[in-house]
């Protein structure tokens, strides 16, 4: 018996030229089936959460599904505890996981994900807090959470919307790479899987596999960063704890 | 009577398709000039502290100053205490700021720049850690620090290596504009100046002008960013507290 865990991981919200979700709309539909009829939204990451719900609700209506904002409703945790999914999407992620700590939800997300096996689809910031820690985000940290440490529905950091360096940029501040690598100059740092915009990463229970159009860089302490397309089976990285 | 300060802000080490300093050894030498005959650096930004103090060291005596590397005495605080001048380089500014509180050096730095006026040069991270906080770094969070509240030398943030929006890139995270105005989203947070790779600012007491080549965009709480030139007169900014 392994781990039980339902999650599907998205880079990014939007791709170029597409509309928000659009790209990956096909794995939402195949994630949550026909087993969810309602995803329970978490907005914390942007500032306007009343536009963000509406524009999740409008996105998930069109797929079939309904939508419940959680910062609608009075009791978070009571609204976590009824929920028979969570979607938790993108914004600042220091933002994002500040409000998870305030509003006492850790513990309660990990509890439904881990034990009931509800299903938990995550887009960018909402895709860093699913893993060990935030140490690898892109964003500002416009606010001080009480902890990097976030939600460990996975043993190793994900870095969302992974850019390859560009060979004609004229600008000195570190490549992604180079900050990645600057992290596992620090001992003890978990692996970091960095997912280019337009790939995803879908895991059942101990079952990992890479999704989505773009591929994955994957970056170990000490090692050689190392390539995976679209359809690599990533399993190996669920036992790394 | 002012508040007593001598500051030099550089926003990056190194320009493209220059050597390190190089840009700005000019403003260097006019700063410390005559009065100060030995530096002390501060490489706790990278990891590599020795190699990092080395290349600090050939720039600085191709100037003709000396250089001590903070990271090779016994007690940095008394370093501090018997400094004529400091020189905080760039790297990760998260783990720049946690090795300052580690070392119980943020009191003794405000100290010595404020009541006995020594000449602080910042650069990159070096001149983040000289704001009111490191809200506005572009770094990655690879380690926690017990606060992101730093040396407060002015009542403003600076946002280095400042990046203006590329019309033609494809990639869909935030541009570095977009993450400034989120952080001006919270409340009560200061002005940010952004300072193009190129710029630097130079404080003397209660006066403040833009240097370098490439000016500088300056981000007010709910107002519309405003662009200055090289040259400009920044003095109200040192009063906005």
């Amino acid at each position: 018996m392994g781990v039980k865990r339902q999650l599907l991981l998205v880079s990014n919200s939007t791709l170029y030229e597409g509309g928000y979700l659009e790209h990956c709309q096909e794995q939402i539909q195949t994630f949550f089936g026909q087993r969810v009829k309602k995803v329970l939204f978490v907005p914390y990451a942007l500032h306007d959460r009343d536009a963000y719900a509406q524009k999740a609700r409008t996105k998930f209506e069109s797929l079939g599904y309904g939508l419940d904002s959680i910062h609608e409703v009075s009791d978070p945790v009571e609204a976590v505890r009824r929920s028979e999914a969570i979607f938790i999407g993108g914004g600042n992620t220091f933002r994002l996981l500040k409000a998870l700590y305030d509003n006492g939800l850790i513990t309660e997300i990990r509890k439904r994900v881990f034990q009931d096996g509800i299903p938990y689809m995550g887009s960018s910031a909402g895709t860093n807090v699913a893993t060990v820690s935030i140490n690898t985000t892109n964003d500002m940290p416009i606010v001080y959470p009480p902890s990097l440490e976030a939600l460990g529905l996975v043993p190793f950091n994900i870095n969302p919307h992974y850019l390859d360096p560009d060979v004609n940029s004229k600008h000195m501040g570190e490549t992604r790479e180079q900050r990645i690598i600057q992290y596992h100059e620090e001992p003890d740092t978990p692996p970091v899987l960095a997912l280019r915009e337009g790939s995803m990463l879908l895991v059942e229970d101990d079952q990992s596999t890479l999704v989505g159009s773009t591929g994955a860089r994957l970056f170990l302490r000490g090692k050689t960063p190392i390539e995976y397309e679209p359809g690599s089976d990533l399993s190996f990285l669920l036992s790394t704890a």
